[in-house]
C-alpha cells in the first residue's frame, strides 16, 4: 500500500480578465475545509497586458503564501465572441504559467465536470452548486461572489478525483 | 527641441508555440545594426504549459542580457483554426507578460504593417522582405529562419515609427 499524505491543499481557479476566482481548500481524508477564497479583479480601465500582469502577480502571491499541492483550473473557451475567447485563453495561460513555473501539478476541468462532481448533475443551477459547496465545506453562508464559488467547486472537484486516484493506487 | 537619446535597442518578437522568432537591433539616428536574432523552439513533445514557460523564460533571459528600450510584437490571430488562434494568443500573452513585468514599452504591429514599413508594400513576398532586411542591417546573408527574419522586420518597423514620433515631437 502506498504511503498516503495526511492532507493536501488544493487551489481552484476560475480565470477571467475582469475577475479571476480563487478557492483554497484543505483536504484531509474525506474531510474538506475552506482556507481562503475570493477574486482577483484587475481595474477594467487598465490595458489588457497590465491586467494579465495583475492576475499573474496576485496568483504568485497566493502560491507563495500557501503550500499548495495541486491547482485545479477551469478549462472552457465557449464565449460570446472570438475576442472574448482569446482574452480568456490568455488569462488562463498566464495563470497556468505562474503554476507551471513553481512546478505545482496543474489539472483542468470543464465547469460541467465540476458541477457533476459536486451536485451529481452537469446542468445543476448556480444556487444548487453554492448550497452544496456551503454544505461540503461547512460554511456559515454560501460562498460569494460566483467566481469564488466556482473556484471552490473546481478545488472540490479535484479533491474527488484525487481520492479516486489514490484509491486506485492502493 | 527635445533631448534625443543617442541610440535605442529594439527587440522584435514573432510569437509561436513551435517557434518564436526574436530580432534585436540597435538604432542610432537612421543607422540600424543587428545585435542578435534567432528562434526560441520549445520541444514539440512537451505539454503546452511547459512550452509557454520555455518561451517566457528564454525571453526573460534576453530582457536581462540586453538593455532593451522597446519591444515590437506581431499582432495577428488569423489562423488555420480556432485552436491554433488560441495557442498563438497565449504564446503572445506570456511573451507580453515578461515584457510588461520589466516595464519595457510594448508596441504591436500586424505583419502587413511591418512589410509595408520595410518594403513599401503590405503584400511583399517573404524573399523581398528578407532581401530588404539584409540590406537595411548590412548583413552578409539574408537572415534565417523566417521567424527570426519576421522578428527583425518588426523591430525595424518600430524603429521607423519611433523616428517619425521623434520628428513629430521636435
Amino acid at each position: 500500500m502506498e504511503k498516503r499524505k495526511k492532507n493536501a491543499i488544493i487551489l481552484g481557479l476560475d480565470p477571467g480578465t475582469r475577475s479571476t476566482g480563487y478557492g483554497l481548500i484543505n483536504v484531509s481524508g474525506h474531510s474538506l475545509e475552506a482556507l481562503d477564497y475570493g477574486c482577483i479583479r484587475p481595474p477594467a480601465n487598465l490595458p489588457l497586458n497590465e491586467r494579465y500582469l495583475i492576475l499573474f502577480e496576485n496568483l504568485e502571491a497566493l502560491l507563495l503564501k500557501y503550500a499548495i499541492d495541486a491547482v485545479s483550473i477551469e478549462n472552457q473557451f465557449v464565449s460570446r465572441n472570438a475576442q472574448s475567447a482569446l482574452k480568456l485563453a490568455v488569462a488562463k495561460g498566464v495563470l497556468a504559467l505562474a503554476v507551471t513555473r513553481k512546478k505545482i501539478p496543474l489539472f483542468e476541468y470543464t465547469p460541467k465536470k465540476a458541477k457533476l462532481s459536486i451536485v451529481g448533475s452537469g446542468s445543476a443551477s448556480k444556487e444548487q452548486v453554492q448550497k452544496m459547496i456551503q454544505s461540503l465545506l461547512s460554511l456559515k453562508e454560501a460562498p460569494v461572489p460566483e467566481d469564488a464559488s466556482d473556484a471552490l467547486a473546481l478545488a472540490i472537484c479535484h479533491s474527488h478525483h484525487m481520492n479516486t486516484l489514490e484509491v486506485t493506487h492502493v
